[in-house]
């Protein structure tokens, strides 16, 4: 069904809470506001302070967890994860947090992010008699931790992370600490916040909101915060680097309301919107966004213009794992799943039709032809970023080169090949712009490789074919 | 949870195909996109033309219909139901459509709306001999065709119709006719379509979006409409009377993309938001709406007053069936389930809040509370509809008077119940405009009693308490 | 599954009780050792002196009932039924106890057996005006209860039980009264136990072993007992006839331990395994039985005749529901999914292989070549019953006559068709010695007529198709 | 629900196949007859030459394995697991079989048993930079074999082996090979059989039956059997030790069905009754059993003694997961679930009462008072192995010593605590004799060490809490 529309996964989502009596429950309600990053698996691990316990399982956070589990999981200190849903399959053994138990105690780690380097340091391990059971880039730092020949947890990791190069949120907990680490460009997001003495720590602050807890700052590049009964405190394990946060996040990942390093993701998708218009107005009767992650974009292109927004494509909320596909034949014969077009607002209208990004094109081309067939007598296209060309290496599944149609096609042959009357996309400069962060950072503190092919990091070898994973 | 935010419910979503040869799929697909107007139990009867087949179960849709179940629903006919959750139970006997079984053939019947003599009814036929199994009108409709006298399946139907005072959008089949009535005022929405050679009838026209059929016409009031191989037939069981369809259609129930008797949705709420920016303006920052029902207007409201919308209020997504409910403790230290304020849009911000209606007046409440506690720093609360102050008959399950929080209390009182700066709700007059249907007609065609009082048709001493059914 | 080896399916297990806090929970009990008699669908119905509730649903007592559907079950009073898969399917309308509700107040009715003239008295009240959801003769006794024109539910249900014919033990409660009644032959077993100050009834004595209730005595033929606050009232509704308890109840269906009309399951199989060892002695190494229905006959079959008794055959505990099938290749490659011989016990010896009856032959076939490739080097089989070679007109699912391979064999022609080297039945006499009730009454009190084709009631000409109904 | 009644657990059974075109299928059945060594989980590595794929989840086979899991596992070769519930939980991470992968390829691997030196093992392992995800022994197998230094799998699992001490039944796979090893003393049963041309490996051979394989032979202790496309060879690893088979298969854990290193269990546990009856004979009027494990022993206690064996102890088939305890106080009513005595076999009767075992001795006494509240007048209890006085290292969990009644207390103290009338335990000579291996084998080829606390194996100071892992 998600193949249907997406064509971008992000990897995951990460919390963790230290000094809460109901840590389970607290990181429970926390993982289901951070559901959108994952939804394939998810899992806890608290500690009461002498020991690890765990429930983790496939499926999303309300179906893993039943009450009977969440009460089985004392303590005061937790660390959850949501996984999404990798095209190579993975299943239960790369389900997070992964937990490690040797005589000296155990470890958990919860990771967003993707490591370049992750298949040589494998190799290398492999080498010293290390064995892997997932195919997680997760378990190749528990393994760098193990042998770091250090003796605190503190040393072994900052040890073990010295040796990442890619794109991580980690967190990681043993019995008595709680440890967070962001990669040295701050490639993914990773926020710090206060739940009355309580210390939170989330991808993505939406899940600040849902438990009332107060947002404090961002964990910086290059930071490793730990936490523990003594409060918090900030080490650096690298020197710093110019930020490089993804700027996918701000266009489709986050959650609306969310705040990516300091600003609101609706508000950046509405100035996008607004940019957009500016860069590529056109005449039109109505303004329509493709539900959800494109709305606020759509309605910041229709105040900039004036055109109305109006609901002209409409998501069925209610299409679930167990929704039954139609039959080919149903399928040509115009039965749908999960979008629609609205007739009552598109017949005999010049539609504007919004939407996020576009990966291999193949959802703006249904769109497009829905709008037709729904009596749209004109539909232009507007993207609210530029043309994808380049792949992800840092954790989002963007398809390969050869299934990027912006690698490969001009904007031209894309408008063709999507039936669009007119078809353009925001510019670099629009989607910084839009964003709206400090425009003296390179890049405004920004990733842009997927749209420029610039990576903020090396790129290995065996790093190019992303999903080749063991 | 959904008592959480819901203060009112539609009994329910019929759906009816005839002449296509996968009518059970088909129906499986047009009861999907009517899943909003009841999550209780559905199901499906089919007919082959010599028998009928059923297929029915509490939960939702593609809960209750697995692939095997469809496969075994053979036949070119096909009668479908969803069902909302009452709140006195009902259970498994009370999930439609009721099919009855006899020597001479079968029944199917599915209906939505409420009998206002459905009381004096039952004591007739229990007088005469009939035993119910169900609590649902339906059982009643049955009974009256059954004890007609006539020999025919539409002589029958036609004199039981004519027995019935309320509310009603009806389906019957037999094994080989499918009929649909609806009742003389036509509360209840119903419309008819074509898919190819099949007719299709559905209470919203979004079950044809999603199939691909075309919308041919609504279903009038105390018409009668008999489909079969020779095709469709109209016939009148009853004088005209003036169209009063329900408001609350166009204000909450029905989806945005429908057009309900020839008027979208999302555009009379688009309407109405304008019409109450129109009548009570406010000087603010931003303009927010409750999702999702609230969101058009929100729109509306912001296009008029020239106040940009934004992102204040966010629905969690993912909030199931089998969703622990945060602790009372959780609860009162800030965790939210399904709702939350958004921080970074409104701290610091005057807050208009836009929401479509209100009843108990216990969520409006809440939503305050959270927008104050993310740090708006004004919250002024807008109703797109008039003070619902009397209970409704005709199938939505308003609270008793007692519990309309509009009937006990001056606009004044309520804001300060609230914690609202200030309160507003769009009048009667304004309503009707919104909505924009023929102002010749007697209350421009709708029902407007659950805000006037006055209702369109005869109400019995025992309808006086709608839920204090047997 | 259950189709491999089964031919014998009995209808249903009722149980009820009057005057215990926590009638609910000892009826899930009640039921749970009922569970060998159905395990299509399981339902109970409480009284709490004011209402009905009711909680049904298809599969095992233990599926059907999760602990916060017992809790909502408030009563005093309660009547619960477990019912068998039919081959035509009935679904959920038919699950049981049925609940009917009327201005008056409420109806539940429990039954097992099965009425001969129900297909008349559908006809008849159809033509009254009656409409029926379920194809269960129960509903005939509910219309019939309505219809009789008396005031109170005694009146009502001795008029209605005159005019039945069959077999039937019924179990009747209104919201202040519980009812039982057995047939004029007491063709289905139905007894009464006390537990503390509370009245329990149940198709089987093992109902009251599990809740600690004592054996009371047996609800007899015509006879009426009503149970209410007041205590236990015991009326006759039809003049007295003779006893005809149905023999297979003894040889295969209820449980070996109940005691049915006073006398020992097990003790009874035993004695007719020592009957049949006298009747059919045979030369062999050892006894073995088919589990667990013919364990009882085969260790009085070698305690007889000193033969040892060895576990010969076993039969899988956790083939369930979701058990997955071998593919018709793997079936004949030798894979078996429910019941296996020993090749440790049978290699290389004559074995007695002792099944308790024998419908279509299947099982028998596949039975002995089973133990044929398992070693065995002479296969004796030796059935503790007489051929059935008529169908059963009172509940019992045995096949139509032509089905029964013993109407239309002769007991050579079965031996060879099973691949025996001998084959041999009981006796009628040696059932009636071995069961061992009172041998004055004439065929001492039992139903034989699945052997004898000697119906005790009348037949009608539509009952001829036992399971040809609507 | 199991805890009630059970006081020992195996920890696991073992299936592998090689050499079928559906291994996956085969597995699937094979450990559905091993079912009753495991409940808690289950799972099937297959290989199709090439590489590895996995499905495994906790649960029972036919709940673990749904069709389509099935379909997919591709392969000739396949390694299956079910798995015991320990007491101190394990979880997912714990279900076997585990599977290692590494850029050189992957290895599966499936255990029954436990190592004695594990933890030594592990600490040395952790020293070296092995981490550890699951608590189970298999998992420094697996690093073992990972740090031989060897090439091949067979050198890497030779030199594997010999450093571990204890009890093991291990099958190791990969791409291309499948191997099983045994522990020098033999402690767990191992018996491979053929289908066809295709080699099985089982913990029992009831498995071999299922499937219809024929046995071959039990692997020896010390033994290394690999198995691959060249067919089957065998090496040592380890010099010959005495055979010390656990008595306990017999007397407990192994299906009656099942010979274990060539002796039926069935007729194992028989003789054992008849030795029981010719040791500790008393005057009675019926033998009974506790179901299921003790109806071999007492039929053959029966047998003996001529004292009629009957059915005095009934088992609920229907105990399920899901099944709904008895609060306290119906408990206290007599509300019982899984086990009932049958009043009309016991009532008025002097009882012996036949168990395998005795643990804890809280299931006797229960019995005990089961049997005298259902009549009967004396209850003689008879055990068919002798006391259990010392903990078990090798795979069984027994409880610790404190609480293994028989370890504090005289027989005496034992009937006592019962309330039983007269108890006797048999002899070990009558164990060994009854079960009849080769009285020229020290303890006639079998391990004794929890009657006799004299260990096959040297025990280590951290062995000494076999709970106490890590
Ligand atoms: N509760 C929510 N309300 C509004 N938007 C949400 C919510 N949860 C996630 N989102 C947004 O939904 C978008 C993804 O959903 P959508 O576009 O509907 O699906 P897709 O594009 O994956 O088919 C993301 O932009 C995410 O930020
Ligand atoms: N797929 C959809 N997209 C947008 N709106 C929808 C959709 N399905 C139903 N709705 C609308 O959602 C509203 C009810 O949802 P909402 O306000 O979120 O819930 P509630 O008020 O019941 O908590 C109705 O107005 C209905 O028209
Ligand atoms: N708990 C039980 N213990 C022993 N026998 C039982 C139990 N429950 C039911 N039975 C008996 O099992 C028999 C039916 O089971 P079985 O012969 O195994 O199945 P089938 O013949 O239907 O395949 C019946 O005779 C019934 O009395
Ligand atoms: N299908 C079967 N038929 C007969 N016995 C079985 C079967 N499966 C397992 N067993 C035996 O059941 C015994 C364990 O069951 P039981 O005594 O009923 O349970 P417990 O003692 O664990 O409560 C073991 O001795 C095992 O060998
Ligand atoms: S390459 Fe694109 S998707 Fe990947 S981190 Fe950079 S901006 Fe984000
Ligand atoms: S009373 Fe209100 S809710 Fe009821 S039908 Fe009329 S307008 Fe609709
Ligand atoms: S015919 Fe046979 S099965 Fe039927 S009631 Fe009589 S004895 Fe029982
Ligand atoms: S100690 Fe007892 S249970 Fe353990 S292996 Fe030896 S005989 Fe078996
Ligand atoms: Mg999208
Ligand atoms: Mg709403
Ligand atoms: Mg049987
Ligand atoms: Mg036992």
């Amino acid at each position: 069904m998600f193949a249907e529309i997406k064509g971008l996964n992000e990897e995951c989502g990460v919390f963790a809470v230290w000094g809460h009596k109901d840590a389970a429950q607290i990181t429970y309600y926390g993982l289901h506001s951070l559901q959108h990053r994952g939804q394939e698996g998810a899992g806890i691990v608290v500690t009461d302070g002498e020991q690890l316990s765990v429930h983790k399982g496939m499926g999303l956070v309300n179906e893993v967890f039943r009450p009977e589990d969440l009460t089985l999981l004392h303590g005061k200190g937790a660390v959850g994860h949501v996984r999404y849903a990798t095209a190579g399959g993975g299943g239960f053994a790369n389900v997070q947090p992964l937990l490690f138990r040797s005589q000296r105690g155990g470890l958990a780690l919860a990771h967003n992010g993707n490591l370049v380097n992750a298949n040589n340091l494998k190799h290398q391990l492999e080498g010293q008699g290390s064995i892997f059971q997932s195919t997680s880039d997760t378990e190749v730092l528990a393994h760098l931790i193990k042998r770091s020949g250090y003796y605190t947890l503190e040393d072994q990791l900052k040890n073990a992370l010295s040796m990442l190069k890619g794109a991580y949120a980690f967190a990681v907990m043993n019995e008595t600490q709680l440890m967070v680490a962001l990669d040295p460009n701050g490639l993914r997001p990773l926020s710090i916040g206060r739940l009355g003495d309580a210390y939170v720590v989330a991808s993505e602050t939406c899940a600040f909101d849902i438990i009332g807890a107060e947002y404090e700052r961002d964990v910086q590049p290059g930071e490793l915060v730990i936490i523990d009964d003594n409060g918090l405190r900030s080490e650096r394990f690298v020197s710093s680097q110019p930020r490089a946060i993804c700027s996918m996040e701000y266009v489709y990942f986050a959650r609306p309301d969310s705040n990516v390093d300091g600003v609101n993701v609706h508000t950046a998708r509405k100035n996008l919107g607004k940019q957009l218009a500016y860069e590529a107005p056109i005449e039109a009767d109505v303004v329509t966004g493709v539900p959800d992650s494109s709305i606020s974009a759509a309605i910041g292109y229709a105040e900039q213009t004036g055109i109305p927004y109006e609901l002209g494509l409409i998501k069925n909320r209610y299409v679930g794992r167990t929704f039954i596909q139609p039959s080919q034949e149903l399928r040509e014969q115009g039965v749908k799943m999960k979008l629609s077009a609205v007739r009552g607002v598109v017949e005999g209208k010049r539609v504007v039709m919004i939407d996020d990004s576009i990966v291999r094109g193949t959802t703006s081309r249904r769109i497009v032809r829905m709008l037709r067939e729904a009596g749209a007598k004109e539909v232009h296209v507007r993207i609210s970023s530029p043309p994808i060309k380049n792949p992800c290496f840092y954790g989002i599944d963007t398809s390969t080169t050869e299934e990027l149609i912006a690698s490969n096609h001009s904007i031209e042959e894309m408008r063709d090949m999507m039936g669009a009357d007119t078809l353009a996309f925001l510019s670099t400069e629009g989607l910084m712009a839009g964003i709206g962060r400090d425009s003296l950072e390179p890049n405004c503190g920004q990733c842009l490789a997927c749209f420029t092919g610039q990576y903020p990091t090396e790129i290995y070898a065996d790093t190019l074919h992303p999903h080749a994973k063991v």
